[in-house]
């Protein structure tokens, strides 16, 4: 790995993390058990949005913290006066301790996952393994809960729309924006508006004006010039009329820009529009020519924005520029796009300029999944959607709750009981396996203990619930993908960090593996998760043996 | 200020941006425009979280990118591959703006404000003041919602509760959970488990252990050492009995604590609860004597949990040390709280602990807003909650709306409309006047042009709602607070910015100007905003001009 492979934000260090992991490991070094080899997992129980997966995302940024995981002079300074009563070995302890210690396996960045898989095993001394689970659970969690999002949008927009994200003013500060610009992309979005991402991951970035571009502009006199230059050669007889001298041709190659709108307006009937807008759009067309997307609802839609993108986009046309269409950033997105779309159509026709067909209805309000599906179910004219709050915030589920818990101590299983069963933790360090059938579809995922068993292919695999024993099937995979590999073992990288390109084609391929009953908004199957018969020994084991007998009195 | 006064997060420089600011940047330079003066205000519309006020926060980070805001020359090399068309002069240019071109004016952090408010008034060359609307609007957004979610879970728990912020593994990202963390101290909380937040922001420290702790241990031989010294010179006739000898001094002044312990049980008659729970406490204990604090769900909170907890409790507090409680973190909180605090006064009186009554009891799932108010209702014995995902997240609303819109351009007041009136922009450099009755109670802000008017204290001043010109009230003010003051003229600090703690301090007293009604959870009633009579006729005469006259046809 490159020496510059740490992570981005430099606030993530081994003081990334919550105080308890500093006073539990003082204990287990008290007591003389920080050594103990264990094993965590990082897992979480519930999809989030009401959906019935997840995509696993921000292993990339955990194998940075991990490569560099270490407590400096300073750090360590700090954390004396947090546990002013703690010995000065334990310090000296904390200095030696490094991400070399642990092993990290893992499920590859960008799998389609479920409930109670293990996304993340951490093994190593008790005491670090311990130390870095908060930093971990940060640096998964929000990432797989966008890429999801992003996903679930993806799904719900179709293949053929362009998805932008635009959330950076919204987002939970500057790196929950960065992370969403980033991982939107990862999960199935083209472009985002954020520069700095742009940047930094090389992710296409796409914007060009707001409500106060339009503002700035009243009359026509504040142009600097009224002038553009043609990008082919023009022919006399197509001049608009009734003003056709306006906009001939002028010295230099240039033409009055200016007037072959004025002159547009007049000839495409639409002189009551707002002429500040009119302006604005004539100014941003001039710094544009090959990029003129205009925003139209700063008055009206459909009684001045479109009617003066019509007009300047013709002028474009008419000097041989391709206009990119238009930005509705509010109302009845629905009927305002399928007018639009109408008003442009008739225009183009009426004034052969065929070219203007071509134009892009860009939207941009407030958009979600539920409003992508009610579009859909309306019928709608929209080519690309800009999605800003919704999708940086994940406001349906603002967090995805991973959990890190211990599964395994000096080689014995190790289990948390609840009350509410379905929150007890799976013992071991597992593996897992995905079974696919016909046509390579996954059908189900069976956890069992790693290194114990595989199942194979064209074998009759016995699948159990893990939680309800009662619950089983019979899988005769065609085919079985192994889930889980390792990535670094003791300070050393055995696996290849992909790109974010791969991760990115990864993800779009991988979550066409599930059916698509699986993905749907309403009410989707659950994907099944089982246990191996083995697995399911030592849990119910381990359920009875650590289960507390009440006395009846 | 400082040298070092900048922003924390290497994110936060001239590329955190939408590409749309740049491209306006690039229009407003080619139009000639760019040198405009204009003014800028940054504002919400809604109060989050149904409710009716909203706490200002961000502005320090704000100061801090101003004060840097540059382009390097490598950030202009980027930017020109994304505009590959652009002219090299406007690169030139760009390299020539900075912060020092501004003017900020704002309402000071901490500030209890409203919707419509000017937050922060943004005065100078039309493209510089452009181009940082969107780091602006990210650096205000989430530190206001997050200190307003902190104040509201304040006041839903009452000022004699213990606040503690867990959220940093569930937050959106690393400075999302260190935003949290900082903001929520701000708006009311003591304490965070954050370590890096500590650190940085000198903000108190809090945490013990997780059940991972709980299942690092099985058996009594895991112990390294079974000692303890007493805190307290021991009187022989107060060992438990009736295995006083196990608990009895040994050498060098320490007793054998896991005797001790097990002698306490069967004393208290706890012998049925986990043995391997209890093993995790004493472990626990032997680190931290005077910081016991003990989870207690692990098995079961009333039969395993609290029991050992005591075991523990009445050993340390034997020896002279005083136990801190238990923490609840699932389950019925009301009734499991009430429980504990039953069964630890019961073995408190019955084996004269008497200061084990002390004993905390502390609360940490899933807490909300709601939840505080569902227990306030039923009955709890709750003294602290740590509250994470819910706070950290805003799941009640994960975004605040801010706005940055253009109000004046080379002195013109600007208007942006809206089919939707309430959406109507406010134009002018307004200045905000706090108009308060008797005993300092904050009546109704009014928003009035910049240096042109000033209510008078026992004047009758005539407040005109901003949308609906038929709401008009008359107010007699007994004091006025001018809310907008210069922060940054050109270049220079004119204010100096206050330290967190001043800050902390600030909102704790402000919030209690506004009526109690303004802050109750259900049907707040709204806080009134108001605009003078000199601007509402501008209002009026902007509104009459912009808007599209229709041809009926």
């Amino acid at each position: 790995m490159p020496e510059d492979y740490k992570c981005r934000n430099t606030l993530v260090d081994s003081l990334l993390t919550d105080l308890y992991q500093i006073t539990m490991a003082y204990a287990y070094w008290k007591n003389g058990c920080a050594h103990k080899h264990s094993v965590f997992e990082a897992f979480f129980r519930k999809n989030p949005f009401k959906g019935e997966f997840t995509i696993f995302a921000g292993l990339d940024e955990v194998m940075r913290f991990i490569s560099d995981f270490k407590f400096t002079k300073e750090q360590l300074d700090f954390l004396k006066t947090l546990l002013p009563h703690a010995e000065d070995e334990f310090f000296e302890y904390l200095s030696t301790v490094s991400g070399k210690d642990l092993s990290i396996y893992a499920i590859d960045e960008g799998t389609i996952v479920f409930p109670r898989l293990p996304l993340i095993r951490v093994e190593g001394p008790l005491a670090v393994a311990q130390l870095v689970e908060t930093t971990i659970l940060n640096l998964i969690n929000f990432p797989s809960l966008i890429t999801t999002n992003a996903a679930r949008l993806r799904l719900a927009a179709g293949a053929d729309k362009t998805l932008l994200e635009f959330g950076l003013r919204r987002a939970q500060g500057p790196d929950g924006a960065c992370s969403a610009s980033k991982y939107s992309y990862l999960g199935g979005f083209d472009a985002t508006s954020n520069v700095q991402v742009a940047k930094l991951d090389g992710i296409k970035c796409s914007g060009t004006h707001a409500h106060s571009f339009i503002l700035a502009y009243s009359c026509v006199d504040e142009l600097k010039t009224r002038k553009m230059k043609p990008k082919v050669k023009l022919s006399e007889e197509k001049l608009p009329s009734p003003s056709s001298s306006l906009g001939s041709p002028c010295k230099e190659d240039e033409v009055d820009f200016v007037d072959l709108v004025f002159s547009m307006r007049e000839k495409l009937g639409f002189e009551h529009t707002n002429t500040s807008e009119l302006v604005a759009f004539i100014a941003y067309a001039q710094a544009f020519p090959d990029g003129f997307l205009a925003l139209v609802d700063t008055y009206n839609t459909l009684t001045s924005g479109v009617p003066n993108y019509l007009c300047v986009a013709c002028a474009l046309s008419f000097l041989g520029y391709q206009p990119i269409g238009v930005r509705l950033d509010s109302g009845d997105l629905a009927y305002l796009s399928k007018a639009s779309r109408a008003l442009i159509d008739n225009i183009a026709d009426k004034f052969d300029f065929p070219k203007l067909r071509l134009s892009k209805i860009v939207a941009s309000n407030d958009i979600s999944e539920e409003v992508l599906h009610s579009l859909n179910g309306q019928g709608h004219a929209i080519d690309v959607f800009g999605i800003g709050t919704k999708l940086v915030t994940c406001s349906g589920q603002p967090a995805l709750g991973c959990v890190y818990k211990l599964v395994e101590i000096e080689g014995k299983p190790r289990i948390k009981l609840s009350q509410v069963r379905s929150k007890m933790t799976l013992p071991c360090s597992k593996q897992v396996y995905r079974l696919c059938g016909k046509k390579g579809t996954a059908v189900l995922d069976l956890m069992g203990v790693e290194d114990k068993e595989f199942p194979k292919v064209g074998g009759q695999t016995l699948c159990i619930h893990p939680t309800d024993e009662t619950r089983r099937v019979y899988v005769c995979p065609t085919e079985i993908v192994k889930l889980v590999s390792p990535y670094w073992i003791k300070g050393e990288f055995v696996k290849k960090m992909p790109t974010l390109a791969e991760l990115k084609s990864y993800v779009a391929s991988n979550i066409k593996l599930i059916r698509e009953d699986h993905k749907r908004p309403l009410n989707p199957t659950p994907y099944k998760v089982s246990v191996s018969v083995e697995l399911h020994g030592i849990i119910r084991d381990l359920w009875i043996q650590e289960s507390p007998v009440s006395t009846l009195e």
